[in-house]
């Protein structure tokens, strides 16, 4: 059975897309631990981040970069946090979290709550950002 | 000034070394959340990871993959959790913490008390699996 994010990549669950790429999905985490908090995942389905093949592990590791110069270009953030868990869903994902503190990567904190049209903006900001890197 | 991790890198404050090569340094963490934690450091001084230049990132990013591997090789866990933070050392620095579950990656969570020789027992294990991929 295809895994929640490649069900998202493939459109049949409606996400806040960022920016996509041949092996690659970037889109807004609808929990977020801040404004703009963002997963990026590899289209091939892999639990294991670093189980990944040279060629996809690297290539996610340079989308992941470019994601994140887009985040911190366009939100108010010291820079951006990244962290890999990925116990819960079995397709390997990165969370790419902008950070006031250290305290923000902090995954028992509540998350914020926005609304469609707040997720919607925040996704066209970061798009626009990644488009022009 | 150089930084702690560089003070470290030059052998002039001690450190359980994991692995290391021209570019890359990994050492366990002395305030570990779980045994194993391991901090893998560039040696160029930069702040924040996704300033390095692509050949430096690239390269950070393939020999914290190489480092994970061993660490999964011989610590019990499920996987090795990434988080990188960065806002308290000037100088960027992944960590690569053994997970049995999620709540395991919180920097908030009270901190393994280990000694020396536990350290250094764990260090050497993890380097004997590096030195074999």
């Amino acid at each position: 059975m295809a895994t929640i994010f490649s069900r998202i990549i493939a459109g049949e669950i409606p996400s806040y897309k960022v920016a996509e790429d041949h092996y690659c999905y970037a889109f807004l985490d609808i929990n977020p631990l801040a404004e703009g908090h963002t997963l990026v995942v590899p289209k091939v389905e892999t639990d294991y981040l670093f189980d990944l093949d040279d060629e996809h592990y690297m290539h996610l590791m340079a989308f992941a970069r470019k994601v994140a110069k887009a985040q911190k270009a366009v939100l108010p953030c010291l820079r951006i946090g990244v962290a890999v868990l990925g116990l819960e869903v079995p397709h390997a994902h990165i969370h790419l979290v902008p950070l006031q503190s250290e305290a923000d990567l902090d995954f028992r904190k509540e998350k914020k709550q926005l609304t469609p049209e707040q997720f919607r903006a925040i996704a066209e900001r970061i798009a626009g950002a990644f488009a022009k890197l």
